[in-house]
């Protein structure tokens, strides 16, 4: 379904804007895309700052002006506006252990591998949270990083050696960001994912097999 | 309404309990209350983990034994369940922009209340990071985060001037974490809200006058 009224600001390289192409893709949806070039830091532009306060990608515009910041609730739009196939559940209980499962990857796993990018490239001095305040990089947060993301490692093989999908037996949103998350830190971090880790592996070579993986 | 069937887990002196005690309370709900005694690290004892393996409360435990963790998974499942006076949002729009604005709140101030208390408090020493792994103070990010929550109140001034609830102008899930991060940050890391920040003082005197407030 094409929905040329809602526009997407995303940026090709931003794991945050692979969250919500990948959504796309897998509802088959199209919405009028609008690159942000992150390099010239158009994301701090005036005009940019007018869609989204926070100088972060992606943003979705709907048709009457409003903008909508952050992935949960740009997803959240799109579910509750296009309700076939739905990546967020479709029970209450399906919804609330979708949104757990989703979270606990997100705080354990997708933030983890952002910090240890953003307190280490040398091109993120000065910007060690995204947003429109400057904070400096602290060294001891990358090393806490590189553990964090292999905890993180070790609790997911532990979630998929029992269940077919990250929050249950259907694929969800949770298994959108977990699989954006294991790419970020490959590419990203030089972390990959290590080869004892059986489940995570099947898992992968499930989920990276949908046409939806390359979005 | 009762729901004897549903118990919440929860802990009296934790912010993230308060966020689902408050919530109860604006929905006139009650739960089955069973308190965990942090100061006895119940949290980390085989029944909790079992309950919820992150060691975190709050947990909502279902009738049929489903556990939910994490805030907004517990706020879902409620407000999917017993859908009148929706505090997530009526419409696609209404919920996706509630959930941008909880989100904001909860990343920029909640987040960073909790971790200046974490990595200062003496009794948190090797938790720095809630949940199964233990992770050490960083003193870096103790002083990194109280210039954050001053940002805070600074972006927190700028949307109540516009608009009289955080995510427009009905009560939502945004106001309830807007306030337990504020009292919290009061109370734990010695940081009220500056009286120069005239609109949410304003907001707060509403918002603190409503009878959930002391959930």
């Amino acid at each position: 379904m094409s929905t040329d009224t809602l526009k997407l600001y995303h940026a090709s390289g931003s794991p945050n804007s692979r969250r919500v192409r990948r959504y796309l893709a897998e509802r088959n949806l199209s919405v009028s895309m609008v690159s942000v070039d992150l390099s010239a830091k158009e994301q701090f532009s005036p005009a940019y700052i007018e869609i989204n306060p926070r100088s972060m990608v992606p943003t979705l515009v709907l048709a009457n002006g409003t903008s909508i910041g952050e992935v949960p609730a740009i997803w959240r739009y799109l579910e509750e506006s296009f309700a076939e196939l739905p990546l967020l559940g479709s029970t209450p209980e399906e919804k609330s252990l979708i949104t757990m499962w989703e979270r606990r990857v997100e705080l354990d796993g997708f933030a983890a591998v952002m910090e240890g990018v953003r307190n280490t490239v040398t091109g993120l001095k000065g910007r060690a949270l995204a947003g429109p305040h400057a904070y400096e990089q602290i060294p001891a947060l990358a090393e806490r990083s590189a553990a964090r993301v292999l905890n993180f490692f070790d609790d997911l093989e532990a979630q998929l050696a029992n269940s077919q999908f990250v929050a249950g037996d259907k694929f969800s949103v949770a298994d959108i960001t977990t699989l954006v998350t294991l790419d970020f830190a490959a590419g990203g971090m030089n972390l990959p994912v290590p080869k004892t880790h059986l489940a995570v592996k099947k898992w992968y070579a499930t989920v990276s097999a949908r046409p939806s993986a390359k979005a």
